[in-house]
């Protein structure tokens, strides 16, 4: 297989991770928590979402944290912003990047922000330009690319059209997400031999839960088509809330221990995320998805 | 990549599984479990170990298991054997599948069996010859392939060198373990581009152990590579009793529901491995760390 020589491990447990938990962090924890992260060499770390709290109450106090945070300059402090009012408040906490989301698939994009995929469009060109003009880096996650709730198989034209509308927008980077953790690495070479000869694959990221065990799996046939970007937590963090025990992302330190170990450099040290996840673990109070973690706790 | 169209799926949860747990079994809930995991259509079950109860006091009962379980006439019944006393009693029990096991490790094999491993081939011989003339088929087991507690490192030279002494033993598969779980998909594609010249994939099976996540991951350049047999343990059973929380063996629901999302048969019933996962797990008293049998018991 095609190694990459680099990675980069872009880390969203403390947005993607404590969205999906149903225990709350205090905003102090979650600080020192990203004040860690920092210090591990993480080139990225998404902080928190600007989302209106009704909907995401754990992360309501998401000004706080990013006013909170130590900046490391080598790493990048992104939000993930809905609309208008959430880049304002992005923008007041010093967030170096936007991120909008939208689902590839009607009924889910519907039930996530209530409004069809058109009109969340429109409203996404708006924030990303307004993001553009302040200078802040912009990301686009797409959702449900591997497969949706409601609609299981999501048709791959939808998810080329998309994609092609998203990087139209001029969006640094399209993260594409296994939402409900189901993909698989033929999956993945598939939808990948779609994008590919249409977008450069600098401008694609992967992001994978690991809900059916697979997300590791899913990144070895990535690298090989030359994809270098992967979201991961710290600890796995992210199980749904409603099923206790699930797992979440793709856990930070199961995909660097793999990587390092396969001679591609991350950036990070290993040690210090461990650690990190370890601190976390203990203030959500329940035992983290990472294998890392657990094997590192036992030491 | 290249996907076989079938993959063997060996079940060794009942010994390396149990083996590696803190929690007794009751004699009659381990028949019960092998009973279920029968039904699901696994070609192949690890039922027990006879080696001496002193060692492994977990499968003390092993002939009582060997005797109590009722037979499906598409799985082959395996055990493992250290020497001719343990063949004997496989024998009586009815297994039809005789595993034996040697460490690539000079101190591995030292700790694990108090034999240097030149005497222990001597001993292995015998008993697979003997296994042979009773009409057994025959299996070894080559432990820290990818990695020895003890040694860090095996050279590929001692890997070659133990596998050639081992199929010339004539056996009928030789299982390459990654014991402590650190192996990566770069290793395996080096230790199979170095043992693929010189032996057929056919008479290869890899056993990976998840206690670093990577154990799916290792899948994916091995099928790449034509392997098409390998050891899982029901619900992820087997991680070390001295370390909580640690993985085991990769999960057998979480290979297969991998596998045949990727288009390859496995011959094998998904909803009953994780009634037989969950009923297992129930009596062990702990969460097993299949990420499919936690996603399963959520629904």
């Amino acid at each position: 297989m095609k190694c990459p020589k680099h990675v980069r491990i872009n880390e969203v447990g403390p947005r993607d991770g404590l969205q999906n938990e149903s225990a709350w962090v205090e905003t102090e924890d979650k600080i020192t928590w990203i004040n860690m992260l920092s210090q591990t060499g993480l080139p990225y770390i998404e902080v928190t979402s600007f989302v209106h709290p009704k909907w995401i109450p754990a992360l309501r106090d998401g000004l706080k944290v990013a006013k909170g945070i130590t900046r490391s300059e080598n790493t990048v402090y992104a939000a993930l912003v809905p609309n208008r009012i959430g880049l304002e408040r992005a923008i007041e906490g010093g967030i170096n990047q936007a991120c909008v989301f939208l689902s590839a698939s009607e009924t889910h994009n519907q039930k996530n922000v209530n409004k069809p995929i058109d009109q969340t469009v429109q409203q996404l060109k708006q924030v990303i330009a307004e993001a553009k003009e302040a200078n802040l880096a912009t990301r686009a996650y797409l959702s449900t690319v591997f497969g949706c709730p409601y609609e299981q198989n999501v048709p791959i034209e939808q998810i080329v059209r998309l994609s092609e509308i998203l990087l139209e927008m001029g969006v640094d980077e399209l993260s594409l997400g296994d939402t409900i953790g189901a993909a698989n690495p033929v999956q993945v070479i598939t939808v990948l031999e779609t994008l590919l000869p249409r977008f450069s694959a600098s401008q694609i990221a992967l992001h994978f839960h690991d809900t059916r065990g697979t997300s590791l799996a899913n990144i070895i046939p990535a690298l090989d088509m030359g994809i270098t970007s992967f979201d991961t937590s710290s600890g796995g963090l992210g199980g749904c809330p409603y099923a206790p025990g699930s797992a979440g992302n793709a856990a930070t330190e199961d995909v660097i221990y793999m990587l390092e170990q396969m001679g591609i450099d991350t950036g990070t040290d290993l040690n210090k995320l461990l650690t990190a996840a370890a601190w976390i673990e203990k203030k959500i109070g329940k035992s983290l998805p990472s294998r890392n973690l657990q094997a590192f706790k036992t030491k």
